[in-house]
């Protein structure tokens, strides 16, 4: 079948629609996103999201032995398969502060819960923001408050909320497709937040996926990490990974659907819609990474196998020459072939080819005469594409990134100020 | 014995005795730098080194896949052991340009043995610069030429070559010791260069070792092996490594003394003396990293293994949130534990304590209150020591690196231009 290919191509598949809206786009879910005050700038910092009925819901987190507590409360509460509501807090991580953090984040939810009247075990909390403060809980308290007053199912709602979670992102990043399962129309809605300390397992983001698709949550759980691994798994800013990333995904089945059995055609849509708009979103964390000019798009093809392949694009990804010299607009390909080289990856560099969009600028480990004009064309675009063409074996690979500039030390010199 | 851990502290050893002097002062050590115009300022680039003795010869090479013309030339040549001459370019690294990049290198080694009148496989070469444009020949002839007619024993002469390898370096870094080694005064020179593209195995960088003792090749290489292990291979600036990084010893014997017997007190005296001048070396390239406005010396204690504990220290020495939080003097060691935390290594957080310089910050993997006064006092030094204490084990590594600042993007954004 060649929907997930699509998806994973970015080539939305026929079947599926993208709408206008926001995380409140499916059926039963509302939102609100206030300003209470854990921000300095008074921007919004607190957003709830609510799905009218419990949903299904599942996660993938962090693989930083470092937690933030609120992740931690959130990664329990989740096991059990069900949540009616997620808060989440920018402007402070709730991390690093003692056993006080973990009883803060209980004391999120059971406000959350008590404000909804739902059981406390059901409401999902995620923070994200500075390392090591503890949280204001009177702010926290009177946003709560405010949050559950202004819920609501209007798609502004959901930008809203969208607003709450960023932290240095300069642009919101929000994605919704429709698509017809047994009869019934499905809407898949997500939205996220990322910027800096971005990098897999997991980019520092928080991701929320609503659905109103019928679906058991052990099979939720497996679609999110199918969808989560090729796109918010394929994304780098710096290298730096956080304590507090996560992505959600909560089911309310109020589609009406009948539950799609396993690996039938019908889920494989799902999971097509899931890969869509992660990789909408993954993008554009990329693109919007701290002081982005540029969104990178690294592929690999022809390496010896899977494992080489993800080693080759991270480690290009992740070099501070490549992102620099991008920045600079400077076709200064021999950092992208050392990156390779250092990668861990094994191959022959005299059968390596790398291009510089649709221009050819190394064959077979050997520069070629290139017109220095038109890759400056190529690297003043808003979008690069680097291939780096191996002749090891058959196995490929992507990754996402974005240009290093001097604005990304700016405003990493100086967050906590 | 206290000999090397008293090097590897930066305690000089009282038997050794550090004076002016260039990478001439052994015995027997001539040398030369000029400007031959491969770089487009005008400055030094063509470095040449002779022993007026064939001497024993060792090196250490990087460990990247791709790897420089000149760097697969020398690799070659000095598993014979011995060599009387290493020539060394700046503004071109001679890599990634084809089989004449190869030939290119043949023909420096065998220009200077026309000069000096010796065979060619006992000359050494080494090229430094960007990657992927083929060296020009007339202009290296002609720089060959003049520094051979220029090759001197005087401590000047070694500076010109100092200077000569120098890239994106501020200022030259060299070291010179002597000690008594049975009865004979035996004396040690280093010079290195590094800057960008700096991480172990190696870092971006090309070191010189010279010295007039008397030793076998093998034992040369079995202690410059272990003298690099805790000094060049503890460096990071950017995480990258180059295609042409290689640190090469020679020992030419004219010191008179006998040879040490392995492992006996005069070989770790002359072990110590590497070490102590590589760790010197090693901590000026950290120093002068791109951009760079402080040495940060990071230290990891308590570690479950030795593996873990160099995860460690590289993954704070790589993390560009930590190092631009220091270049902003934020002490934001959150991203310190941050960067542990995903470093690979094995450990409880909740054990973890941090220090900057003297201040403990992070106690038990939870924040302290501190003075932020004091912590600022302590980041606008030109040296800061962070150290992360585990209560996992016994093992211990430290590394160097140093803060990242917008001047490493404008320096690295333009380097071809």
């Amino acid at each position: 079948m060649s929907i997930l290919p699509d998806a994973l191509n970015g080539k939305r598949p026929d079947f599926l629609e993208e709408v206008k809206g926001s995380i409140t786009a499916p059926a039963g879910f509302r939102a609100a996103g206030i300003a209470c005050g854990l921000k300095k700038n008074k921007q919004p910092d607190l957003a709830l999201i609510v799905s009218d009925v419990p949903a299904q819901a599942a996660g993938v987190f962090t693989k930083n032995v470092v937690q933030g507590h609120s992740l931690q409360l959130t990664r329990r509460q989740i096991a059990a398969g069900q949540a009616c509501a997620i808060v989440i807090n920018s402007g402070n991580a709730n991390a690093c502060v003692g056993d006080v953090g973990l009883a803060d984040a209980v004391s999120m939810t059971t406000q959350v819960a008590a404000w909804l009247g739902c059981p406390s075990g059901q409401v999902l909390t995620g923070s994200t923001g500075v390392i090591g403060h503890r949280l204001d809980m009177t702010t926290i308290s009177r946003g709560i408050g405010l949050a559950c007053e202004r819920l609501s199912h209007a798609e502004e709602a959901g930008h809203n909320a969208e607003r709450a979670i960023m932290t240095t992102d300069t642009k919101p990043k929000e994605c919704v497709v429709k698509f017809v399962l047994g009869g019934k129309t499905v809407t898949v809605a997500g939205m996220a937040k990322g910027s800096g300390m971005i990098h897999p397992d997991m980019a520092t983001m928080i991701g929320i996926l609503t659905t109103d698709c019928a679906l058991d949550h052990s099979r939720l759980q497996v679609l999110l990490r199918l969808a989560v691994d090729p796109t918010f798994n394929r994304v780098s800013v710096d290298g730096d990974t956080s304590v507090c990333d996560m992505v959600i995904a909560l089911a309310n089945g109020l589609a009406g659907n009948a539950v799609p059995a396993p690996d039938s055609e019908g889920e494989q849509k799902l999971l097509a819609a899931f890969v869509y708009v992660c990789r909408k979103l993954a993008r554009e964390i990329a693109a919007d990474g701290e002081g982005a000019t540029k969104l990178i798009d690294i592929r690999v093809e022809g390496a010896r196998d899977a494992a080489d392949a993800c080693k080759i694009v991270q480690a290009v990804a992740r070099s501070p020459l490549v992102k620099t010299a991008l920045y600079g607009e400077d076709a200064n390909w021999g950092r992208i072939l050392t990156a390779a080289g250092y990668s861990g990856a094994v191959f022959d560099p005299a059968r390596c080819d790398i291009w510089l969009g649709n221009l050819m600028v190394c064959s077979g480990g050997t520069a070629l005469p290139f017109d220095e004009d038109e890759a400056k064309k190529i690297l003043q675009e808003s979008e690069i594409l680097i291939r780096i063409i191996l002749g090891e074996g058959t196995a490929a690979d992507h990754f996402w990134t974005c240009d290093f500039s001097t604005e990304y030390v700016r405003i990493n010199g100086s967050y906590r100020s």
